[in-house]
């Protein structure tokens, strides 16, 4: 960001210019401006991933173990199938193990942007030290950052805004579905608790300063988010996006990146509000939405209900899409959960994408022309998962490759669109 | 129609009203305007079903054979499936095997209101004969209305409005896709094979005089639809809307109730357009959505590309949607893809109803507070499919049924929502 606010286009500045076909000093100036980011720990070299207005929107994979299902290999998996699906970034967000195994090991495996959690880490050790995330030391939450930047997390997401005027405002709103943000929880049981401040908004400025010396991406968590729809867009969430806008000019007056999180459970119809109040706040921060979720009434469907969330957050200027699974609310996602996440979330950014112009459909128009001649190779090239569409059709195969072989020549659809593509024939009279 | 043209208000009305939780007048009064069709034939006995402007949006699920795949018992448990996932009507739409048995059987298993496109069969009886559906009998399309309407279909889709006007904007528009509604396509190759007008429009009159006779309901299809991205909303398709119109106004002066058909291929940002249009040159008629399918790009999950096109269509006034399963432009769904295309499609028209107003999210707020109780039967019964849900979180048990048992009684979660329902506690300075 330092790099941009004096003029020079990085090397990364000019690979994601590049990747989205558009003009190098269009992404420098958005990156001075703060409302593009690139994360990219200095102590890390990975694919160069945009983030923000103008450019493509990006799907962000979150894998990790919980207490109960703690299998490292798994991960690595479930790493491996979010990167073969294309997502294009990864959060690690385990709580159960030897975190600095896992997260390392993870790191190891991936070359994409990975991000993490750390008051996850202090949490933890309270938890397993004295029993509670209460107990926390204020250190551990700063010593937690430093660790996990120092081994090379592009971008984290800290809970700053949980602070006394936001819980106040949560307290005085009240919640059908309470409090659901983990992170949150951790910081606003430890203060209500404690009865003190949030270190992390008290001492922002030490936040800043790791950040500026590993060069990594705050990504401004949203502890605040409903977790029900009968709670979106209520006044604690905007109460924290408040604070959230004034830790965002702090952060980019200190050269820092950020990106800024978003709900959670959020209705169709509030969705382009959310967008429109968060840029607005936040001085066009990029938006990392997670989901959102348009109804709470669907478990084992939820990466189809956010994959309906993500297409309209697209749409209306999100910039960044937490996926979700199918094992959303109900356990820990496995492999195939993880796959079908990555595919559900990529086709609402992609249809979002489409409706704010990022792209104008040229890969639909492919598929369409291959679907015309009825060319099947070139309908599996131009699908977002070419295996799976081969996989349906080659289970039921039909006698003739030509699909139907009711009325060979005399086929209506043929002679309709001969009829259209020959110029020389017109229309009866 | 006509009962309510008179200002009776049937028991039909009367179920639809109680189902609906709405006013009977309202009911009746919107029948008697043509906005709110209850599709049912004189020779069936089905469950109640009103479609249109006010109401929850219906889900149609399609079955039926093709050329390939001509299985009677598979089509009797697709039909099932579909009935056990709860979708509102059938449509049965065999173009293989013993058309007149299979639509039998069918009519036999479902108490749903059920639909058929007539021209299937007159152009199948065609290419079976003669080799092709360009050499149909004119008293042929008539007689498979006629013998459907006997057995008791209670909704047709009939292609009137392709007529020449529709075909002279098709030729000078042009198609990417091509033409891709069967029904369509075997009207126009007829049509342009042999130079005349479609007899479905120029006799539309005696199209009308046996739904009179049956009070079946006529779905007004849409034989430009797009079948493509690329060819969304042009002049081919608005030009049949506009005869859409003008057919609609003669079937309401007959008392004939009609839904009207739609795209197809739309992306996201044109969809409000689409029923913006429909609704102002239909006066208001039932709009039935096929899908829509907002991206081409990716077979195998076209049930999640079209329940968001379902969502944003819902929410922009459209009334019904016809599901589409994992299997479209790659198989003849099997029944897994029937159940998967079902549940996608309620998702996306229960999501579509609460923007619209229709519901406000009373089941989310149910699952909600059965999630911050973590009382698992209670989220089971709210879910969407109850099943699933528990199938998911089944598979992996935690320990402990209160998930989590990192923390015990210290759990953060736990404190902060304790602290938020404890009106003597507040927030400390």
């Amino acid at each position: 960001m330092d790099d941009a606010k004096k003029g020079i286009i990085t090397e990364q500045m000019k690979a994601v210019a590049k990747l989205e076909n558009v003009d190098e000093e269009f992404i420098r100036k958005s990156v001075a401006a703060g409302t593009i980011a690139i994360p990219n720990n200095v102590n890390r070299d990975v694919k160069p991933v945009g983030i923000g207005a103008g450019l493509r929107t990006k799907v962000n994979a979150t894998i990790g173990t919980s207490t109960d299902v703690n299998d490292v290999d798994m991960e690595v998996e479930k790493a491996k199938i979010a990167m073969e699906n294309k997502a294009d970034t990864l959060m690690e967000l385990s709580i159960g193990g030897d975190l600095d195994a896992i997260r390392r090991t993870i790191l190891d495996v991936t070359d994409l942007p990975m991000g993490s959690v750390p008051v996850y880490q202090a949490a933890t050790e309270a938890i397993n030290k004295d029993g509670s995330a209460i107990y926390m030391d204020e250190d551990a939450m700063f010593k937690a950052i430093e660790k996990q930047a120092k081994d090379g997390v592009d971008f984290m997401a800290i809970h700053c805004s949980v602070n006394k005027e936001t819980l106040r405002r949560l307290k005085r709103q009240g919640r059908e579905g309470g409090l659901v943000s983990r992170g949150g929880a951790f910081i606003s049981a430890w203060m209500v608790h404690n009865e003190v401040e949030n270190p992390l908004y008290k001492n922002y400025d030490k936040v800043i300063e790791i950040a500026q010396e590993y060069d990594f991406c705050i990504s401004l968590a949203n502890g605040m988010r409903a977790g029900a729809i009968a709670d979106s867009t209520d006044r604690a969430q905007i109460q924290e996006l408040i604070i959230l806008g004034e830790l965002i000019d702090r952060a980019r007056e200190a050269g820092v990146q950020t990106i800024v999180e978003g709900p959670g459970h959020i209705p169709l119809k509030e969705i382009p509000t959310n967008v429109m109040v968060q840029k607005k706040l936040c001085r066009g921060a990029p938006f990392y939405m997670l989901g959102p979720i348009v109804t709470d009434i669907a478990p084992a469907y939820d990466h189809i209900v956010s994959s309906i969330g993500a297409a309209q957050s697209a749409a209306a200027g999100a910039d960044f899409i937490c996926y979700v699974t199918p094992a959303e609310h109900l356990a820990l996602p496995g492999p195939q959960d993880v796959k079908d996440g990555v595919i559900a979330t990529r086709i609402g950014a992609y249809v979002g994408d489409m409706a704010k112009g990022i792209h104008n459909g040229e890969l639909d128009l492919k598929m369409a022309n291959a679907r015309k001649k009825l060319n099947w190779e070139a309908q599996y090239a131009a699908a977002i998962c070419p295996a799976d569409a081969r996989k349906i059709r080659e289970a039921k195969p039909p006698e003739d490759p030509d699909t139907c072989t009711m009325c060979g020549n005399y086929c209506s659809i043929k002679i309709v669109n001969e009829w259209l593509d020959d110029a020389s024939q017109d229309v009866f009279d």
